[in-house]
């Protein structure tokens, strides 16, 4: 889509700001100055999906006008979020409840509806215990910052594509930290060797969202066990879609009941918003009891908290969606590889089409959007590595063979007119 | 309430973990212990809200039996959660877009309700630009660290009391900072002085929410303009509640175009849930473009953004909640005062009663649930400092003087039980 006017200039003139002699504007202004400068500005689509017609969604333009897109980008991948049985939970509890927690867990904040959803997700898990948090993001950064703190003199081996919410986890429980080379075993057993007789967390993801890379979750876990290490495996990729009840990879491989914190989000497969962890009940209590991101933060709505439990009931008896999802994925990697377009080879839903440069991503993102209401977000430096810039494609099962034909004639179309790089070629990280 | 079985004792025996050399469960169970001996153990209240009877709510008792109770300590200040307009406007938008966002705001996630809603407290609060956040806690933590980051050398000077989601804002943001003593303009001054010609941001809050007391914004923002520092003011406890269109506290003392950066909650006064801040298009483009923990993570849902957009909107056009929230306020505490009961003198809405004494904080707040069905979690330390401990008390509009009465004879009654301090007791906070 077009850039608009820079943010930086203010479109209110008559706002008023106070009147001083250090310049704090210019900072915010230079700062943005910067990104424009390395392309890296974003600009966010304005959109409004229409419930019962997903993916497809209005899009109200710079300009003001409202056209209809196809949206190939979320991440509701199962299209939770347009589910009768979810929209129904949340707006006859709305109904019932009202709309707000109207406080903290703890001060009178605490909902039937959330704690119930917390039980659904500990028996989705095979855990002892769930605990919710306002999103994906707080319960890594609350979840394994708290974790590592109460354990004494924790070194925390993390995989080096983990997510920033997981970084900031590490980062904020302050204690030594490793990071392993991107699902080495090998590596990480070197780590875990030179450790000997430590308390070690170990951190990672089961589907790496950007590269739809899966984790050895089993053999991770052999060595955990060989090593007296503990596990805390992200699953916010996976859940609701893969394994026999939708609790994920882990479930999927058999070894769900081997990995001591299993993380979520509802926000994905689920089509909500929020996020939690799963693990003993002594450790989601010590975290309930000590995370300052979790204790002094508003409760997720009772609305919210049903309709993700409608959600994961649901898919939990459900194997319809998950099956539909991973024939829509693969018809659509086929299509884009016999259309001879660099699809990067995934073994999950996630389809990433490389470009491997941030202008040109950009630009074919704006050209789907413009000459074919087609909507595909960009995916650029930081997300990530430049020279890997791509267009990270999310089929769902409402992205019927027709939609991913018309995909594909849409992506040749914008390849030849970008002349933009095909199969075959060798997209490497650039050097920082 | 009465403490169930604490949670560290395992209940669901048949729920595997890893076997194992280290004993990591040792160490959660370890710190659960700790709180147990401080008597620092929370237990949540499990309630239900009942929506056109606020502030009803079903409580779920620990054996499982529901009964009616009276909440008198929500922060859903004014009961927007359950007003039909907020109500309809979620429900309304769930129907037509789903429920959650399906991504973060870059990445398909932007929706057009959350877009105008930003535009809505942009003008609440007379500011070029609004950000939403998931939470206010985020928005605090997310808002201040970005911000000191993006200024170069930029010394922090913070409140005392400040919340615990601002000291993790400063905290993350890595520079240097000093506290000024609570409230204490002379004090401020002192340490702008010092910091002659640097770069200075000051971050307080208008409301203060365990003492109900006000910042003297004004008289901040002399010396910010007089020294050239900038200002961070949190209004969550504020927002909606005062000023002619609810924009706070600056609002009413006719300084909110002197503050920078008003940040505020759409979780209490407006009855839904997320955070926010508003000040220069420069400086909200900037954190949005620069804070991981807006930029990585889902947006908050459409349906709950049109839900807190109604609410803003209504409480600009409505003096009448405003009006009645300040009345049964003034009453509470008149009606608390002449049956002498120690409140805590506060200028605000917040009704603190103080006991003192952990143990019979929570005693008392126990007695009054069970024999009197009248919710009011006890206020214990960390929140407050150890000996002034107290039941905190927010009236609403819906707390009329027939609860009032009611609420003043079970808490004498609970007094006399218990045989706690009248007014006139010194409450200090004890050495630590």
């Amino acid at each position: 889509m077009p850039e608009t006017r820079p943010a930086s200039s203010p479109a209110h003139a008559h706002a008023q700001g106070p009147v001083r002699g250090n310049d704090y504007e210019a900072h915010f202004q230079g700062a943005l100055a910067r990104l424009h400068g390395e392309r890296r500005y974003r600009v966010f689509a304005d959109i409004e999906r229409i419930a019962g017609r997903f993916p497809i969604a209005n899009w109200r333009r710079p300009d003001g006008a409202t056209s209809e897109i196809t949206v190939w980008c979320s991440n509701d991948y199962l299209g939770m979020g347009q589910h009768p049985e979810v929209v129904a939970a949340l707006t006859d509890t709305a109904r019932r409840c009202g709309v707000g927690a109207g406080g903290t867990r703890n001060i009178a904040g605490n909902n039937s509806p959330l704690v119930d959803l917390e039980r659904e997700l500990a028996d989705l898990h095979g855990k002892e215990a769930g605990l919710v948090f306002t999103s994906g993001y707080v319960s890594n950064q609350a979840g394994i910052s708290t974790i590592a703190k109460l354990i004494p003199d924790c070194l925390i081996l993390s995989d080096a594509f983990n997510h920033n919410s997981m970084i900031e986890g590490v980062r904020h429980a302050g204690c030594e930290k490793r990071i392993f080379r991107h699902n080495d075993v090998a590596h990480l057993e070197e780590l875990l060797i030179a450790a000997a007789g430590r308390n070690v967390l170990i951190a990672f993801e089961s589907v790496y969202s950007m590269d739809g890379d899966v984790a050895p979750i089993g053999a991770i876990c052999d060595l955990a066990e060989k090593y007296g290490a503990m596990t805390y495996l992200d699953e916010v990729h996976a859940v609701g879609l893969y394994g026999p009840r939708g609790g994920g990879m882990a479930e999927r491989q058999g070894v769900m009941h081997r990995v001591d914190v299993i993380e979520g989000t509802l926000a994905k497969g689920f089509g909500c918003v929020g996020g939690y962890i799963t693990g003993s009940a002594a450790l989601c209590d010590a975290v309930r009891s000590f995370a300052p991101g979790f204790i002094f933060t508003t409760a997720i709505p009772p609305a919210i908290a049903a309709a993700a439990r409608a959600s994961v009931r649901y898919l939990k008896r459900s194997n319809g969606e998950r099956e539909a999802h991973q024939r829509q994925a693969a018809a659509t990697k086929r299509a884009l590889e016999e259309a001879g377009l660099p699809v990067l080879a995934t073994e999950t839903h996630i389809v990433p089409v490389m470009v491997g440069d941030a202008e040109l991503c950009k630009a074919a993102a704006d050209h789907l959007l413009e000459r074919h209401a087609i909507y595909i977000q960009p995916i650029n430096y930081p997300t990530v590595p430049r020279g890997t810039e791509r267009l990270r494609i999310t089929p769902s099962p409402f992205h019927d063979d027709a939609r991913i034909a018309t995909l594909t004639a849409a992506l040749v179309e914008t390849w030849d007119t970008l002349d933009l790089p095909r199969a075959g070629t060798v997209f490497a990280q650039a050097a920082e």
